[in-house]
């Protein structure tokens, strides 16, 4: 078990902190404290440990680890517990089984690597070790299963605006669950739920996004962001501005409704206003139109070219070049 | 384990057969009969042992096994492979367990009693063992989430055939989910589904009859089988009728859509053309109006009192008084 206490007296200490000092706060031996530095380093924390001076953090590794998801985060649910894994077949299903049994909203299921990643319609999301961030979140609002697509609505904003906050990139979302930076994909949302027909029990909103994977490992025409912005980035920091902007839009949500989440997503849409070849499941033959708007349970308003206007719910649509 | 040949040779046969006989075409000694008769006795069966006659089945105990669904039952998949239980917490809970990991469509999950038997929206289902008929069946179409009411439609009408050709019962279909008799409810649907948008990944549909149950412990205005009848009914055979007019209408859902199964849910609707009072789910007024038809989703077309036709998908109905 990490000493999360020893953990955060050194991350907000700047310089060296003596071991006796430390002592004082947490009240155990300083035998202790080396035992937990110890196990701190296991982790792959580096700890400058200095006779006279004390202990000092040098620098933090690149793990999403809960105790670190949790340092600083102002969220009042999402994210408040995690469920953190180093390897799993899938974030997805760990989550469902989660919430089925009883874990409430808000819980967070992060792996560093998923073995069976799943975008939609079964399709592969490929998600090696410590490149991307792959998380599920578990919501269970009081909304009708055809409303549950606003949750995905939500993720892609709160996605979108992270990546302007923390890396200044303008991303896109192509309907329904794509965010693109620079024309490439580089994350995909997956909503899942469980429901009756009169309420949802449970929805799973799952994340995968490319990182700081290696560009010629991935599919094309897939893309990373360490390849948008031409350098590794922190996935922490990411991580935890998504699950900021997730949560405030999702209060917003419940307390006003989905039309200020459509505003936003309107803005971040790199579909609206397209020319769009749709591949309608339960449909052989694919549609041609114009994506006019996206309406309040997240169905896709296409404007066919006989003039038609069809409301969309599922498929796959590609945007035509113009 | 009981021995199912040796209990289908027994069914068979309509006089006694000498444990010769049995042995032979078993080819197990006799001493191995014997003890099986025992296991078969225990089980409740009502089994004579005449010396130089043999073994002659008197009568079946009233118990939903597995064997006993199975034998004799026509149907392709819908109650081929059976998770039967003394009892369950609830049938829809253990069958979404087992569908999520991995059973096939047309698994019945049946219990002779429920602990947490529920209705629509967290409402309980009393479940007193023996009494009832309780089960769920797990399915896994090729639809979207928003056709899975279909499946209530489904069950509903084959409850209604299987309730008239087996006691000769008018039943009726309040919907969405109540199947009455005599205005009372003797019936109930539940149906859940575990889905993303462009995919059911599984249906549950769950059904809860209050068959042979003591009227005085049911709450009002619920009705049973028994008190309809005028005597105790044979629970088997009104399952096995339900489970083959479900994989019937189930089928023909699957090749020629839903319309076939509309017009007959229109036969044995209760609702259509009634005036009724709405609680729509999410909002806070009821309304008033005619019911004026079903549609393919199943959702409910309500003529209100202001001309308005709206398309009600969840919420609880009341038949006004005319």
């Amino acid at each position: 078990m990490v000493n999360t206490e020893l953990l955060y007296i050194l991350k907000r200490e700047t310089g060296y902190i003596s071991g006796e000092e430390i002592s004082g706060q947490l009240g155990i031996t300083r035998a202790a404290i080396w035992k937990h530095i110890q196990e701190l380093r296991n982790l792959g924390y580096d700890i400058a440990a200095v006779p006279h001076l004390g202990y000092k953090l040098l620098s933090l590794p690149d793990r999403l680890y809960p105790w670190e998801i949790k340092y600083h985060l102002k969220n009042k649910f999402i994210g408040k517990a995690v469920y953190y894994y180093e390897n799993l077949s899938s974030t997805m299903d760990t989550a469902m089984d989660l919430a089925l049994n009883g874990v409430s909203e808000g819980a967070l299921i992060i792996a560093e690597g998923q073995t069976e990643g799943r975008g939609r319609m079964g399709r592969l999301w490929l998600s090696p070790k410590y490149k991307g961030i792959y998380f599920s979140l578990i919501i269970k609002p009081k909304i009708l299963p055809q409303q549950t697509p606003v949750l995905t609505l939500i993720s892609a904003v709160a996605i979108c605006q992270a990546l302007k906050r923390h890396l200044g990139i303008e991303a896109q979302i192509k309907w329904p669950n794509d965010i693109l930076v620079d024309d490439r994909k580089v994350g995909g949302i997956l909503t899942e739920m469980n429901a009756e027909m009169d309420a949802v029990h449970a929805i799973i909103v799952g994340v995968g996004i490319n990182v700081n994977n290696d560009k010629g490992a991935l599919p094309y025409p897939a893309g990373t962001l360490k390849e948008a912005v031409g350098y590794e980035i922190n996935r922490l920091i990411l991580l935890k501005y998504i699950l900021s902007y997730f949560e405030d839009k999702y209060l917003q949500f419940q307390r006003q409704g989905v039309d200020r989440i459509l505003e936003e997503w309107r803005h971040f849409s790199a579909t609206l206003g397209k020319r769009i070849k749709l591949s309608v499941v339960g449909k052989r033959q694919a549609l041609i139109g114009k994506a006019m708007d996206i309406d309040y349970d997240g169905g896709l308003l296409v404007r066919l070219d006989s003039g038609l206007t069809e409301r969309v719910v599922a498929g796959d649509i590609s945007h035509c070049k113009q």
